[in-house]
């Protein structure tokens, strides 16, 4: 069984916090919020509190806190040498106050607090400082079904920026897709299937391979009357960056004398 | 029953093929395409031809070939006043020689030869020239499980102007998650069940509820040491260009003063 002291009540907080209660050699001893009022929800089936000097012994302390308050709080922990985690993707585990055991442990995943989330599915990357710590974070990843992995610092930080090409830069490229539909009078639904194929089929064929469209093609007369259609300047300046930015990876798959035989075909 | 002469053998083709065959009502009586070897394989399940002077009589002839042969065999059919479609999301219906009666029906989705459809999830957008030849094209798509929409011209190239961006697009900066990956010894793989919540996310959230990350929590510290991080200077480009994108769509929705805080939090 691994004790856990939870602190924190934003969206990955939560998650792990039903991920734990789940899960059968687990045990959240305790939850520690700042504000109290927002894990008041909670208090019948897990001692709660917004007091450090309160915090119980447990195997694992868990600071599901925001960014900037991981290093703070780390420094407000009222006793030394215990097992430390942060849960983000990109601050360093160093900002963790070395007067604990520290070590980080990210869940690879979005999470919403509208959204549920299968946990089994979400890779957690570990890093730890001393590698006695490892075993016991990765038997906490495995009591609740998730894969974890062994990821350096730099890594992790990889890791966070391509979260961001995946994650928040698409889902902006579907709030484009949604401001197209609307303006054309649109349900943005009927886009859905798309969106989830697109997603689904690169779980088994590169990037590379799946891509399709005109600007792998470099089908010239479809990109130009798209530009003219386009009437957000801000969309038209994506869809130039992101078309040279396909015709660039694929500009040795063109075949040769493509422009001609086109030209021929009209 | 329905009666259908397909012509084409690309992904589009081979799809509709698969459908139609599984379908109760939905009888294939001829395979066309130009070159007969592509489509030699189905030779003992369907009556297939590359001569178009041989076609047979259908309900319904679905051109089913890239957008650029679309108008020139529109025009070579040896036959008047039959119902013919296409099936491309940019051409439009009137590239269809009107000797026979043209529509449109085209289903929104991603077809490769290598990755498996649900049919049934595919929405077919139908455009016809005389209103009475609807119904028939809307049967079709229900006799495959499809839900269909009575979609203009104007708005069919918007539908396939904003799949560029949900498909294309979104596909390009999964290749450049590949290539960040890559580029710091990670397996693409981890980055996968993020990719699929993403897309799993807006089926029942708009894509404005569910953005998440530095650039809507306008997090210049974030921001700034993924620029440094970033090597390429057309990955820095994107990462711009769409940064500004999201604070664009968000700005409104910045707490007051957020900026002040951050800094005295520091």
């Amino acid at each position: 069984m691994i004790s856990v002291v939870l602190l924190g009540a934003g969206n990955v907080a939560t998650h792990l916090y039903k991920a734990f209660s789940k899960a059968e050699n687990v045990s959240v001893v305790q939850w520690y919020n700042r504000t109290h009022s927002s894990i008041l929800s909670y208090v019948n089936e897990v001692d709660t509190t917004d007091n450090l000097e309160e915090l119980k012994e447990a195997d694992i302390y868990i600071l599901a806190v925001s960014d900037d308050s991981i290093a703070q709080l780390s420094q407000d922990l009222p006793f030394e040498n215990r097992l430390i985690t942060h849960t983000s993707g990109s601050v360093a585990m160093h900002d963790l106050d070395k007067k604990n055991k520290i070590s980080v442990f990210y869940p690879l995943q979005t999470f919403s607090a509208a959204a549920d989330i299968n946990i089994t599915e979400v890779p957690i990357c570990i890093e730890v400082y001393e590698k006695e710590n490892r075993q016991i974070l990765k038997d906490l990843a495995k009591a609740i079904g998730c894969k974890s992995h062994k990821i350096s610092t730099e890594q992790r930080q990889s890791i966070h920026l391509a979260a961001v090409f995946l994650n928040n830069f698409t889902n902006q490229l579907y709030r484009i897709g949604h401001e197209i539909c609307e303006s054309n009078n649109l349900e943005f639904d009927i886009m859905k299937p798309l969106i989830l194929e697109t997603a689904r089929k690169i779980q088994n064929m590169s990037p590379y391979m799946a891509q399709t469209g005109p600007a792998k093609r470099n089908d010239k007369k479809t990109i130009k009357r798209h530009l003219k259609q386009i009437e957000s300047e801000e969309h038209k300046a994506i869809y130039k960056l992101l078309t040279a930015s396909i015709k660039k990876t694929h500009k040795y798959n063109l075949p040769i004398n493509s422009g001609q035989k086109k030209r021929n075909k009209q």
